[in-house]
């Protein structure tokens, strides 16, 4: 499938679903935009988390990499960590955020190997500062990482933050794309 | 797929995937087991989830009920959770054990609506006391909760907890039944 009908394709499933609406939106941050993304709302739609799923499984395929290992930070991309894996028959690790007390929580969940090359996947990347947080204890815990795959990159800065760890981005759409088009 | 059938491809899938292992252990309880199951094994192996899914799918059309969502608790069921939506088209919710922090965390992440018909999946069902947790959450946020279908029964008094609070039990293995043939 090419560029332009991934991108169209997607956008129509996260309007669809209603994780994407343009408007004047005010963000965490307190910056100002003219769209809104809830990705929340497309990953726990079936329709748009299998078309997620599909999608990045062919741009997993169409890189020529070989992946032992797909990561998924808790909560946001744990779906479609575990749709990716279903996808591509690759099995995924859990990466937690932070140690919780609890006695049995670890930081990565399932079964990883020292030196294991892992492909983490995210929803939307704007600075990047979890997916690095999580890049960092996958490596720490012996992980190969290299590459991020994320639904929506919106331009932020966080191609280049991952890109100061040595981490290239690829994603589903870009955020300019998704306003350079017709609504 | 009959009874027998669906018990002897699990124990299988469990196995093969190191879910399930057998010998002597002391649980974190404290008490003996002489088998010991590690479900987020099974959920991160694509297979194993792949084969859940579909069982449990099996299950839900079977039943003849109608779910509006299917709910999973975070962290250990999001996986089932969002397996069994792709298998069956029913879209779902997380379920979040206490309310973090985070501004932005909600209880109830993904859509749902008052006086939708929940089924909550779990991958281990031992006392159920995180199980009606989420089924109060659930509840108090307007939805019909009547049904928990779980990976494994360990048949530790969570069916009879399940039932005091109007929750039907369904689980695609029993612990006694992991016992009760040729390992």
């Amino acid at each position: 499938m090419c560029r332009g009908d991934i991108m169209n394709e997607m956008k129509k499933a996260l309007e669809r679903c209603g994780a994407l609406q343009y408007g004047d939106f005010t963000l965490a941050s307190g910056a100002k935009s003219d769209y809104y993304i809830d990705v929340k709302k497309a990953s726990t739609d079936p329709k748009t988390l299998y078309l997620i799923s599909q999608l990045m499984a062919e741009k997993v395929q169409t890189s020529g990499k070989k992946y032992d290992r797909i990561a998924g930070i808790v909560l946001g991309s744990v779906p479609l960590a575990a749709a990716l894996s279903l996808a591509t028959g690759i099995p995924y690790v859990m990466v937690r955020k932070e140690k919780k007390d609890h006695g049995t929580s670890k930081l990565i969940e399932g079964n990883m190997n020292s030196g294991d090359e892992v492909l983490v996947v995210e929803d939307v990347i704007t600075s990047a500062g979890s997916c690095i947080s999580a890049v960092r204890t996958l490596r720490e815990n012996g992980a190969s990482v290299n590459d991020v795959l994320s639904v929506i990159d919106r331009g932020s800065g966080g191609s280049e933050a991952l890109a100061s760890v040595n981490i290239k981005l690829s994603s589903l759409l870009k955020a300019s794309e998704l306003l350079s088009t017709e609504k």
